[in-house]
């Protein structure tokens, strides 16, 4: 058994407290990870403050699913890394390996559950996966992702939950040159949103209700933020967009941003799903779809990466030694960060 | 002004009684089509039962908005249909024809909102529509289709509503060879589903409650029927079709169809649209896309007639005198037809 440190939920609350954390021994495929940098999700402050109804005690959890660093020791069969590389690891360290979701790198979707990177049984001896709120993780090879040269460290730990997030359903939709996309919520996921889709070809649009993001919208790479209280900027933009990436996080009506869609459009409702009401006759109109998704597979989350280090894209971050994790929790609970919070674990050492 | 005979509710219920209606001196543009065959849709019932919100009062609507006839007189400006022609006409008879809608064929979206059979302000002089229970009927040439030779004038007729409802999902998510669709209900629309499904060349399976369907089920080309009632059937099924089209018309739960769909799969809601709770969850796992739409264009609906004469599809339908209509809906209500009525118009001359 190794051990480390990091920051854990003693009583299932956001009072982290710092604590001595056992990973296990490598086995023949797993490395081990000195975390140098963790992005702080929305879904860490869901979780404790119990808004996961799933996980109905958080105690013991330490949080974190988005985080870069550099490889310290390999198991004896792994041949992708050695000691020294630099990697990005995201929302998932495991999955059966052999369903039809698997099978074609969707591995999100996989039909036997995924092993999260935290608060789930790890597949071979039970024990609940701790996250990356920590200065080592130890995972599988295959989960582990090489950090292409060029990208950030820190600003690139988000695009391992955020960024995918964002990436998935660009990428179903077939989004590019002539595509019109809209980001409603421009937050860390909204953020990056907008820089794939801008670097992918598309128009993008921010929707906000707040007027004074237009210049920061516009800096992302959008051509124009329209304000979603103002009825009639939402009239005129009816039936306008082949997908919206809504990535609000609270409960919201669907129906305004659908009857945004034109013919065929999807709306992908990421933000933090939940039991809504929809009326389907929005849907009927236009033949629009509703669809949602969550962080991503290895096949996208490769090319994510590289697509990335192609086009110099990371998360607009606000870095913290990991001993501010209370003030980023309760400052991302007010809104209060642009866009995505990091935790460099260096102060752990 | 022209007259004729037709069946209307003069309280807004179901007894329609047989009355004369007023019909429009032809415009230039306009044909009059002596009406031959008049499906019996369930919108017609629903209306006439108080179950479509936005239409507050029923009394004077004459229902009918599937219908074969033959063209007996045209206005000076029509070129393509002359007296004599065998014509198919649905659930839309205008269009502004100048929105994005309009311009792709797609009038069923009309962004002025399109002109429906009945119940709807005609463009021009503002008189409400009056629909194809009746004798004759006067409409723009544009949204009157040729009937195909070879096509059963009484089968062709549901086409017009129940089949363009089918077809316009179907190819919208590109059916074809390879892929897997399951109708759900089988009804009016879905025993169309299950026959253009499999012409397109799809492997079809239908979903029901009643597994004594199963061998209706396989006349009409599907392979298979899965109870839905059997959990163990549902699940072994989970995540396999790519396409799911919801025929059911009354409320029910969308959550045990959706985890039938595989990535990126749609659940089309085509039976009676209304508000409903959905499960976000559901659509995350497997990127699903829940849909609807209604009817078609003219675009789809011209294609749907050249593909029905080409693959012989017409619906399995009962044929009755008009004056019966009364069997008619109260049959329907309870859901005993196989599997459309048809009324036969000639009784009113």
């Amino acid at each position: 058994m190794r051990t480390t440190i990091g920051w854990q939920s003693v009583d299932g609350t956001v009072a982290l407290q710092r604590a001595t954390i056992e990973r296990r021994d490598l086995r023949s495929d797993d490395v081990a990870v000195r975390v140098d940098y963790c992005g702080v999700c929305h879904s860490d402050l869901h979780l404790l403050s119990g808004m996961m109804p799933h996980y109905k005690n958080a105690a013991g959890i330490v949080p974190g699913h988005e985080f870069t660093g550099t490889v310290t020791a390999v198991g004896a069969e792994v041949t992708r890394l050695a000691p020294g590389d630099r990697v990005a690891v995201g929302t998932l360290v495991d999955s059966c390996g052999a369903c039809s979701m698997c099978l074609v790198g969707q591995e999100n979707f996989c039909l036997e559950r995924p092993t999260s990177t935290y608060g789930s049984p790890d597949r071979v001896d039970g024990t609940i996966t701790k996250g990356a709120y920590s200065r080592e993780y130890v995972l599988r090879e295959k989960f582990a992702y090489p950090l292409p040269a060029g990208l950030d460290p820190a600003g690139a730990a988000p695009l391992m939950c955020a960024g995918i997030t964002m990436w998935e359903p660009l990428r179903a939709a077939g989004t590019g040159v002539g595509s019109r996309v809209a980001v409603a919520g421009l937050g860390g996921l909204g953020h990056l949103g907008v820089k794939l889709a801008a670097a992918l070809g598309a128009e993008v649009t921010v929707l906000s209700r707040t007027p004074a993001k237009a210049d920061d919208a516009r800096k992302l790479g959008a051509v124009d933020l329209l304000v979603t209280t103002d009825d009639a900027q939402l009239a005129r933009a009816a039936s306008s967009f082949d997908l919206i990436l809504d990535t609000i996080s609270g409960p919201h009506d669907l129906s305004p941003l659908l009857r945004l869609l034109t013919l065929d459009g999807t709306l992908s409702v990421l933000g933090f799903p939940m039991q809504t009401p929809v009326n389907l006759m929005e849907l009927t109109f236009g033949r629009r779809k509703l669809s949602s998704s969550g962080t991503g597979g290895t096949r996208h989350t490769a090319e994510l990466l590289s697509f990335a280090a192609e086009h110099g894209i990371t998360a607009d971050i606000e870095l913290l030694p990991s001993a501010q994790i209370h003030q980023a929790l309760d400052r991302l609970a007010r809104g209060d960060v642009r866009y995505r919070f990091v935790l460099d674990l260096a102060d752990l050492d």
